[in-house]
């Protein structure tokens, strides 16, 4: 019995079920959101006791989380990932303050080791040894990652396109990885028939309800980071919609028990090569699938799982829909390459690409506080890396030679 | 003016030198070690007053580190990187516990972040703008990130056969780079021709002192994360000398000041295809140039450029010099994945390679204890990541050819 936890409800029609390990989603289709007593909270936690807390990861926040107070916690240091505060990039922008989350420092290098961190929690209180998801990218690395860790093993669905760097991080982790001849929607499909025939704990996104409550723990850590004092917005990349609506649950969260005092107004980044989610708030409309064409793989998702958590999160914080171009969001990348030496990956940086574009575009107030959230490493896809990146000069060992190709690119070499 | 530190000493002559910030190679060639005040340390550090400080980074240690009070900490979180015990691991090993810190989750993936972060804080002392190194690797992305974050610019030099990726790090962190059409040596020279005309910041490995100083603050950590209770071997991938170096430097600090009771013997490993160091410890006499051949590019060095510091290092802790085959660290690299979770690049597990068959050997007792330190993430070079795990079965999605292939494996799914 989880005492911090009510029950789980169907955010669609409202149904409640037992916070039991191994939930799915609703009868209806709809997906569970975790109900917590905040009450019992306020009782357990306050913010002196937390400060007081040696442990540096996201189970930091266990009165927060969905889990048994027997429940260990996963074996890598999952969050606390830095904070960084970008003066000079704030400055650039036209904004009074500016943070950045660099979450590309967690163990497999992106923000989904949060949710698969919690996932084997959750799996080990369920009793499962065997994890299963279908997936292309982070949410298949993190779990073999933590999974690995924790002695329990995965079997991961990969549509045959995924890219070899990411399957040879889940091979190394010792994954069972099965590369479907077919699409996505093909492998999605296999896996959930493997999983219900075999039982595994199912890790796949917006159906297992505790994955964002282990999203949040971002949110939770910005605020604590920030000595509780909300910034004005909080930008970050949306696909599925499952983080935004982690990030949203944190803070209001944190707001019922009284930490903070203020919820900043999300800013939804998506590509213009993919952006369901902000056409419906920007047309005020349903969501509708749309094609998947943008270099930031992360965030290509024609037909969000997640929609209604998302479109919710950012309707009631009277948030902003920004969507960029992939031109856009590679020079965001290279933008907080060298002014922060954050290193993000191209879904990584569309949150700060976006900030960037609603500065421009006067959306963003000269003395808005800003929290920029860089979601994944760039090493994750260094091909993209390079496009940004140009190629440097090519020349003989020779210093006059140095001077004059740095001079016609601009550089005065001193 | 340092009031911890006395001076800096030659290795090889024992000439002294005033610790300015921006010291380079004794006139004799032989390189400089940093001589600390230990009386001076020891009555203004405590390890209660360590274990109270907030900070999580390498800079948690000022009072070990040869900085002014003014230096502002770098801005990158810089160390305090994950310290996993692996009991799983340590019965496999058969040897009493083992535990894997991950280096990998330091800002541009590597241990490197730490001279790099040290480097920036001298070269602001000194009053540069500009940092310069030569260096194909792990150096030159630590250096073009950290310097990149603090507002200054840097000039890196690298042989033109530098991976594409690493070069897209450097890009990315907006560092000017210059291909050298000419082998490293080359390169190499080029560079201090440069430093040498322009009065750039020096950052080339064994040339400033500093750099191995901030590299020792991994044992400083390892040492704390441990309750001060030292394990009785330290394993550690060993190339140009300089990070067993600063590791053994580490720990003889804190053995200086009382902070710990006992100095692990360190295991120096090395690739079979280029091990000049080991050699010199195997076969007792001066160290030679090797060729280099090996995949574990970083340690990939046949003429190490701190061999003295290195050697003294190894042999003061009565060491183990271990060489391992490619295959070897090929294998390290999958178990370290599989059992840990934990990705290193293939110079980054040679340690665990290393220790692994220094136990099988019989060279390590079944009651020992161990620290095997990950140098760096696998996700800086994919390609070897990707000859190591191997790859995954490729099937229709249909669950009885999925079972029929992975028991072709040995795998039954259940």
């Amino acid at each position: 019995m989880l005492k911090n936890v009510k029950c789980a409800r169907c955010v669609k029609c409202g149904k409640e079920y037992e916070a039991v390990p191994n939930l799915t989603n609703c009868e209806c289709g709809g997906i569970l959101d975790i109900i917590y007593d905040y009450d019992y909270i306020k009782a357990n936690l306050t913010k002196e006791k937390l400060a007081a807390r040696e442990n540096r990861s996201m189970w930091r926040y266990r009165e927060l989380l969905p889990v048994e107070e027997s429940t260990p916690d996963t074996p890598l240091r999952v969050g606390w990932s830095p904070l960084y505060e970008e003066p000079r990039l704030a400055e650039m922008l036209g904004i009074k303050k500016l943070w950045v989350k660099d979450d590309g420092q967690n163990p497999t290098a992106s923000l989904k080791d949060r949710a698969s961190a919690m996932a084997v929690a959750k799996a080990q209180e369920a009793g499962a040894k065997i994890i299963a998801c279908s997936s292309t990218g982070n949410a298949a690395s993190s779990l073999a990652g933590n999974a690995a860790a924790a002695g329990l093993k995965t079997y991961i669905f990969v549509p045959e396109r995924a890219p070899k760097g990411k399957v040879a991080q889940l091979m190394i982790f010792g994954a069972n990885v099965i590369s479907v001849k077919g699409n996505y929607e093909e492998t999605f499909k296999m896996s959930a028939e493997a999983i219900d025939k075999y039982g595994w704990y199912n890790r796949n996104a917006a159906i297992n309800p505790y994955l964002s409550e282990g999203k949040k723990t971002v949110a939770l850590e910005i605020a604590e980071q920030l000595n509780w004092e909300m910034p004005d917005y909080l930008a970050i990349s949306v696909g599925d919609g499952c983080t935004i609506a982690g990030v949203w649950k944190g803070l209001k969260d944190l707001y019922a028990i009284g930490f903070i005092d203020k919820l900043p107004r999300l800013i939804s980044a998506q590509s213009l090569g993919c952006y369901p989610l902000n056409k419906a708030i920007q047309e005020n409309k349903p969501w509708e699938p749309m094609e998947e064409n943008t270099i930031a793989d992360s965030i290509s998702v024609g037909v969000p799982r997640n929609a209604d958590k998302a479109l919710n999160a950012i309707r009631e914080s009277n948030g902003l829909a920004v969507n960029v171009s992939d031109e856009e969001i590679l020079a965001a990348q290279k933008l907080l390459g060298k002014t922060c030496g954050v290193f993000g990956e191209p879904a990584g940086v569309t949150g700060t690409a976006a900030l960037k574009k609603a500065c421009e575009e006067g959306l963003i107030p000269s003395d808005a506080t800003v929290v920029s959230v860089v979601t994944g490493n760039g090493l994750k896809d260094v091909a993209n890396a390079i496009k940004s990146a140009g190629e440097p000069i090519n020349i003989k060992p020779d210093l006059d030679l140095m001077v004059e190709e740095f001079a016609k690119r601009g550089v005065i070499v001193e």
